[in-house]
């Protein structure tokens, strides 16, 4: 008999439609190779939760997302504030998959800290609570012994968080630089062609890869959310998001990105971490970078890091997805890592 | 008290060396993060072996080896065949550092599947046992449930073993392309510069990187050993290292290098896996790809892969290693991920 993992889903965008969609694609490698079955005894979205003690079918939470229904035209609709959903279900996992929301997160948090307190372990593909809240987050987990995993908030599924706290190990981090935000790298691509910004940032939109909120990519505040999280999970870094200077792309001209070009070198929007003395100092800002280098070979819709540590010098990593599946993967393989085998 | 795990060491070779230096500096962090001491109870060289119960001294070891002495000198030293070394002293874990031999490492291998026997857990950094008995070795491990690490068998520090079997859970390899020898990547650079094949080859080996013998680096052998253990440990290829293609550097002229070059191409020893129908086709050959590839952007001392899956897409890996020091690591990572913490 397979371990049943009673689920709640928060959210019902791209994330954890795609998450659901996997679940059964691979439900029975799932089963074979974890000897475990998700069942989703819960799930959230703008317009409050719904519960089922005997599990909504993951077909049934997909159809109703692509008939755009809501979490309340459902059998299960509780009329209560979602943040208390630890409160009217059991269960062991929660994953966080709802857009970020940098400014009015505190209905999530007061959720997520409710589910850890019931002992529940959380999954998150949201960062928004990461940043507001990491070391709250962490040390309430710790305290009652449940797991966070994130892996999915930084890069996609490429494993950066994953590579660092587990591959790296007593690595010293020295310095790091990444492009975060394929968004706007894609933008930045399609300025050498000529292509105004404007238009630019419409086209990922229709491609459907931007924030629901886009300036949270150009403004350059996506990538400093992932540098944030990043360094809190890695490094001593102690600081807080507002230590890290942002420069977005906006001022950024067509102009530039093709002069750059013709030299040999491109702009892009780099996120870097090195020491200035013993202090860190964070950046996301323009910069330009040598065409050849790894920085510059990360094209369009790529994102990448690379690692300087003391013990293995130079790591590089960069991934290209064109859909939200690599993250949705990556949500799955956090939920699977938690899971005992 | 810190937890003691009683270490054999096999070889005292460059990687060996290179992990004592690392548990010296680091064994702080060590202690304090893993709460272990790694005690090394026994060592083996070609001279035969030496066994100690209280533990020899990390320096001690080092200095041996600088001062170009043997096991067979020191005290401790047993006149016993070294594939024994199992029924001569008790020990939690073996790390496998001599130098790769696919000729006649049947003495290595008795060896470490009497330390498996014995319940011992095996670290290899040495290629030969798994490229010689992977299945055996491993099914041996289950049946007496120890575990077997090697993450450092390619591409030194980079994660590409951890990578392929942890984060791309559930995801089925589609195809992999990489360069898994920095010794004859190097060299195909240097005949760019119009050097030539046997001036290149003695320039690495005088910086310390080509194999001991540096025709498994330029005939693509070692390259087909670390894609032979990659798709052992993450496809359904069940093969033998001789259903490899393998064609070396050899007969590459500086000039074909050059001409590469003119065209915006680059020729480089590529390690391919790719489905042909139901079956895996497994390559290793000088492959002329374009310089602002990928693979192409893997220079000198360099080593990378590019993985496509169907969940992933496509996430590529590469470093950069000036010394084994990656590659000590990562046996360090190894040990420290089968120590539970």
């Amino acid at each position: 008999m397979a371990k049943v993992v009673k689920t709640v889903l928060v959210g019902l965008g791209n994330v954890n439609l795609g998450l659901l969609k996997i679940l059964i694609d691979k439900s029975e490698a799932i089963a074979e190779q974890y000897n475990t079955r998700f069942k989703i005894v819960g799930v959230v979205d703008s317009s409050g939760m719904a519960i089922s003690e005997k599990g909504f079918a993951y077909e049934d939470l997909i159809n109703l997302k692509h008939n755009k229904g809501k979490v309340n035209e459902i059998t299960g609709f509780l009329p209560k504030a979602p943040e208390f959903i630890a409160d009217c279900i059991e269960a062991d996992l929660l994953i966080e998959g709802s857009p970020v929301n940098l400014e009015h997160d505190n209905a999530g948090i007061k959720l997520i800290k409710r589910a850890i307190i019931k002992g529940w372990h959380v999954v998150l593909a949201n960062k928004a609570p990461l940043v507001l809240a990491f070391d709250e987050l962490t040390s309430l987990a710790e305290q009652h012994k449940t797991k966070i995993r994130y892996s999915a908030t930084v890069c996609g599924g490429l494993p950066v968080i994953n590579v660092l706290s587990r591959d790296l190990k007593l690595a010293t981090l020295q310095s790091l630089y990444g492009i975060f935000n394929a968004t706007s790298n894609f933008v930045l691509q399609e300025l050498e062609k000529g292509v105004s910004i404007e238009k630019a940032i419409k086209e990922a939109q229709n491609i459907g890869a931007a924030e629901t909120d886009p300036s949270l990519d150009i403004s350059g505040q996506d990538t400093a959310n992932k540098l944030y999280i990043i360094m809190k999970s890695f490094s001593d870094f102690s600081g807080s998001i507002k230590d890290i200077e942002i420069e977005g792309i906006e001022k950024v001209t067509a102009e530039e990105v093709q002069q750059a070009a013709k030299a040999n070198t491109q702009i892009k929007l780099v996120a870097s971490a090195y020491k200035k003395g013993r202090e860190w100092k964070l950046e996301v800002r323009p910069t330009t970078v040598a065409a050849d280098s790894f920085i510059g070979s990360i094209k369009g819709w790529e994102m990448g890091i690379e690692i300087k540590s003391d013990l293995y010098e130079s790591i590089s990593l960069k991934n290209y997805e064109a859909d939200p599946t690599g993250t949705c993967a990556a949500v799955l393989r956090d939920m699977l890592d938690i899971q005992p085998r």
